[in-house]
C-alpha cells in the first residue's frame, strides 16, 4: 500500500537542517531588532473574516484560507451563500493583526510603540516554485511616531539586520507616496485615478516604460497627454545624483508640500550620515510605488545585488490604526522577505555533535551515563545502537552531521570513556 | 464609535513581556534538548483533514477547525454535507504531523530520529480560565528506537528542561500500557472492555476509588466482580515502596510478559542511576493511563508540587508510524505542557534598556547618532521623544521596563553624549 505523506498541496515540512538555519537567522536578526528596542508580540493566526476582507489586504484578500463555523448542521439548506459557513479567517500578513493587536492592548504598550513580529502568515496561492501557501513574515513597526526619525531607524535597524546574517551590501531605494499624488495631481490626473497610475508604474520592473504607458492609457484609460508627462518627470528623476534629489523633486513638482521636501532631505541627510560609517547604501527611487492601498508617506525597498526583487519593503501608513482604534496614530513599518533571504543564503548549518555508539552487550546505565558526562562538558550527544558494517554506520553519522564518535563496547568496559573520535577523517579501526 | 478589537473568542494577543518570558523558556529548553541530540523540525500548521479524522485523535477530533475548500461556487446546492465543503484542518496536536512527516522524509533523516517541535496548535474547545483555542505544544519523539533506551532518555532530557527553566522538585510517574492490558485481560475482562477500563481508571483523579468502580460497573455495564479485582490489585500496588516494584507487579498479573517486567526494570533501574546524581525523583504509578489510545508500551508523567495536573506527559507508541509509513517503526514521546508550565512560571522578565529621550529642538541626527553609539557599547536602546511633564515620563520609562536614561537638549548639544542615568534609583533634576 502506497500511503501519500506530502503536507497539503503548497506547503512544506522544514528538515532539521533547514529548521537550524532559519533558527539561527531568527535569532541573528532578533538580536539587531533588541538593539534597537523592538519588542517581541504576537496575535493569534486566525482573525475575524470581516476583519481580513474590509479592503485594506488588496489582493491579498482573495487568498484567504476561511475557516468553517462550528456547530453547523450535517448537511447545509438550500442556497445557503459560502460567506455565511465561514467566520474565521488565517491572516495573510501581520500588518493587519498589529493594527487590532495596538487598538486592543495600546493601554498597556510604551509610547511610541516598538513592535517586532515573526510568525507564519497564509494565501492560498497557486502553488508555484519559491511560493508557498504558508510562510513566515519578520517585520518591524514603530507606532505613534509622527516624525521620520521612524522611517529612518526602521531602515537602519533592518539595514543592520539583513548586514547581521551575511547580507551585506544592500541598496536602500527610497520614495513618497506623496510625492507620486503629487505629481499624478500636477499633470492633470484626477485623484479616481491615482491609484491606477500607482499600480501601473509598479508594473515598471516587468513591463518597461512603454509597457507602462500602453497598460495606463490602452487598459486603464488615463488620458494619454497626462501620462507621458507623468513618466517624463518620473524618467528625469531617475536620473539625479542623490544630493540634486531635494531640488529635483522640489522642480518637477512645484506644488509639493514643503514638508514632503522637508522629510525628504531629513531622511535622505541621516541616510548619508548613515551611509558614512556602515555599509548602508541609498537611492531616491521615483519609480518606487509598493502594491498596498494604506501608505501614506515615505516608502522604502531593499535591494540586493544577488536577488531580482527586493529583500524588504515598507512604509508610513498614517491612517490604519485609526480603522481599530477610532483615532489616527501615526505610525511607520519595515517588513523583511524572510523566505526570500533563507533562498539567497541557502547554506547548511550544523552544530558538532557526538555520537556515543553502543554494542547490544553494553549496560544500557554505562550508555547513558557516558552520554551524560559528555554533555556536562557541553557536548551535543546522541545515543546510537550499533549496526551493519562499522565503515558504513561511520559513514552515515557523518551524513547525518555528526562529527565525533565514541564506541562503546563490552570489551572496553574498564575504561570509563572511550576516546572520542573526530567523523571526516582517516577511518579507524572497525570495532 | 467603540470598535471590538478583541481577537477571536478563546484566543489572545500576547503582549511584550509575556512572549519575552515564554522565549526565554524556549530557549532554555531548547538548550536542552539540542545536547541530548534532538533536532527541530516544523511542518504546517493546516494538515488534510482525513488525516486528522483517523480515529487517532480521539475526543481531538471533534474541536478541529476546518477550512473550506477554495474555488467554492458563491452560493452551495440543496444538501450539501458539511464535510464536502472542508479539505484541511489547523492540527490539534503535532504527533500526527510528526507521524506525516517521518513518512514523508525518513530517507533524509538519521535513525534513531530525535524530533523537537514547538509549535501552536488549535482546539475549537469551549473556552475557559485557562484553555485557549490557540496553544503551543513543545514535544520530543525518538522514532527508530525500540529499547527502554528512548523511554529513559526521554525521561532525563524533560527532566532535564523542566529543572532548567526553574521546575526542580518534579516526581516522574511510571507505567506500562502492557501492565494494565494484562491486568484486565488476569481478572476476566473481554479484550472490547479494556479501553473502557482503562478511560473509568483515568478519571481516578477526579472521581475516586468508589467512582470508578460505579462508572465501570454501572455506566459502561463492566462485571462488577473483575473491577473490584481489578481495583484491589491497583491499589495494593500503589502502595509498593519503589524497590518492590517489580516483585509486585509480578504477583499481581502472573500472566504478564517477561519483556514488560525487564522493561520496567531497566527504566527504574537507570531512573535510579539518574536520581542519585540529579533532582529526579520516580514513582510507580499503576493508576496512571494517559488519554490516547494509541499507546503501546511504558508511559510516563511529570508532576510538580505546585501544580495540580501533570506538567509533561508521554509514552510509547509503536503502532503509530506504522499507519503512515506502510511499515511499523518504534516510537516513544514526550510533551511538555508549556502553556502550563508558563502559568506556574508566571513572572516578569525584562532585560536593561536605554531610553534615549530628545528634546524636539536636537538634531535627529545627533539623536541616532547618540542611540547607534550605546548600541555598539552593548545596550538596548529605544529612542523616545520628550513630552509631558519629566517626572512623569521617566516613571513611565520605568513603568514600560527602562532602566536607564539618557537626555539630549539642545543646551547639551556640545556634549558627545549627557550621562545615562538609571531610573527607578532617586528622581534626577526635571529638565
Amino acid at each position: 500500500m502506497k500511503i501519500d505523506n506530502s503536507p497539503p498541496r503548497g506547503t512544506r515540512d522544514l528538515l532539521p537542517d533547514t529548521v537550524a538555519m532559519r533558527d539561527h537567522m531568527l535569532v541573528t536578526i532578533s538580536e539587531i531588532y533588541h538593539q534597537f528596542g523592538y519588542q517581541r508580540i504576537e496575535t493569534p493566526a486566525l482573525e475575524d473574516l470581516r476583519r481580513l476582507t474590509d479592503g485594506q489586504g488588496g489582493e491579498n484578500e482573495k487568498l484567504i484560507f476561511q475557516v468553517l463555523r462550528r456547530g453547523l448542521p450535517a448537511r447545509i439548506e438550500a442556497d445557503t451563500e459560502v460567506r455565511e459557513l465561514a467566520d474565521l479567517g488565517l491572516r495573510f500578513d501581520l500588518t493587519v493583526p498589529l493594527t487590532r493587536f495596538y487598538g486592543n492592548n495600546h493601554s498597556q504598550l510604551p509610547h511610541p510603540f516598538r513592535s517586532f513580529q515573526f510568525g507564519p502568515v497564509w494565501r492560498a496561492e497557486r502553488p508555484q516554485k519559491g511560493r508557498y501557501r504558508q510562510f513566515y513574515h519578520c517585520d518591524i513597526d514603530i507606532i505613534g511616531e509622527a516624525s521620520v526619525l521612524a522611517e529612518v531607524e526602521l531602515i537602519e535597524a533592518t539595514t543592520a539586520a539583513l548586514a547581521a546574517v551575511g547580507l551585506a551590501g544592500t541598496t536602500v531605494r527610497l520614495s513618497d507616496r506623496r510625492y507620486l499624488s503629487a505629481l499624478a495631481e500636477s499633470v492633470g490626473l484626477p485623484e479616481e485615478n491615482w491609484q491606477a497610475f500607482f499600480i501601473g508604474l509598479d508594473k515598471l520592473d516587468k513591463i518597461g516604460w512603454e509597457g507602462v504607458r500602453r497598460e495606463l492609457a490602452d487598459y486603464r484609460s488615463l488620458q494619454p497627454s497626462a501620462i507621458d508627462k507623468a513618466l517624463t518627470r518620473v524618467r528625469d528623476l531617475a536620473e539625479l545624483a542623490p544630493s540634486k534629489v531635494i531640488d529635483g523633486v522640489a522642480d518637477a513638482v512645484p506644488a509639493l508640500a514643503e514638508q514632503v521636501l522637508a522629510d525628504l532631505a531629513t531622511t535622505t541627510r541621516a541616510l548619508t550620515d548613515i551611509a558614512a560609517t556602515t555599509d548602508l547604501t541609498w537611492e531616491f527611487d521615483p519609480t518606487l510605488v509598493r502594491g498596498m492601498g494604506y501608505y501614506t508617506g515615505q516608502i522604502f525597498e531593499i535591494a540586493h545585488p544577488d536577488f531580482p526583487s527586493s529583500l524588504a519593503g515598507g512604509g508610513r501608513y498614517d491612517k490604519l490604526i485609526g480603522r481599530s482604534l477610532g483615532k489616527d496614530v501615526p505610525a511607520c513599518g519595515f517588513s523583511i522577505g524572510f523566505e526570500r533571504i533563507v533562498d539567497l543564503l541557502d547554506r547548511t548549518l550544523r552544530p558538532d555533535a557526538v555520537a556515543v555508539l553502543y554494542n547490544s552487550d553494553v549496560p544500557l546505565t554505562r550508555v547513558l551515563a557516558t552520554a551524560r558526562g559528555l554533555r556536562s562538558d557541553g557536548q551535543k550527544v546522541a545515543i546510537i545502537g550499533r549496526s551493519g558494517k562499522f565503515g558504513a554506520q561511520l559513514a552515515r553519522l557523518e551524513s547525518w552531521g555528526f562529527t565525533a564518535v565514541v564506541h562503546l563496547r563490552a570489551d572496553n568496559d574498564s575504561e570509563v570513556l572511550p576516546p572520542v573520535r573526530p567523523l571526516g577523517g582517516p577511518s579507524p579501526n572497525p570495532g
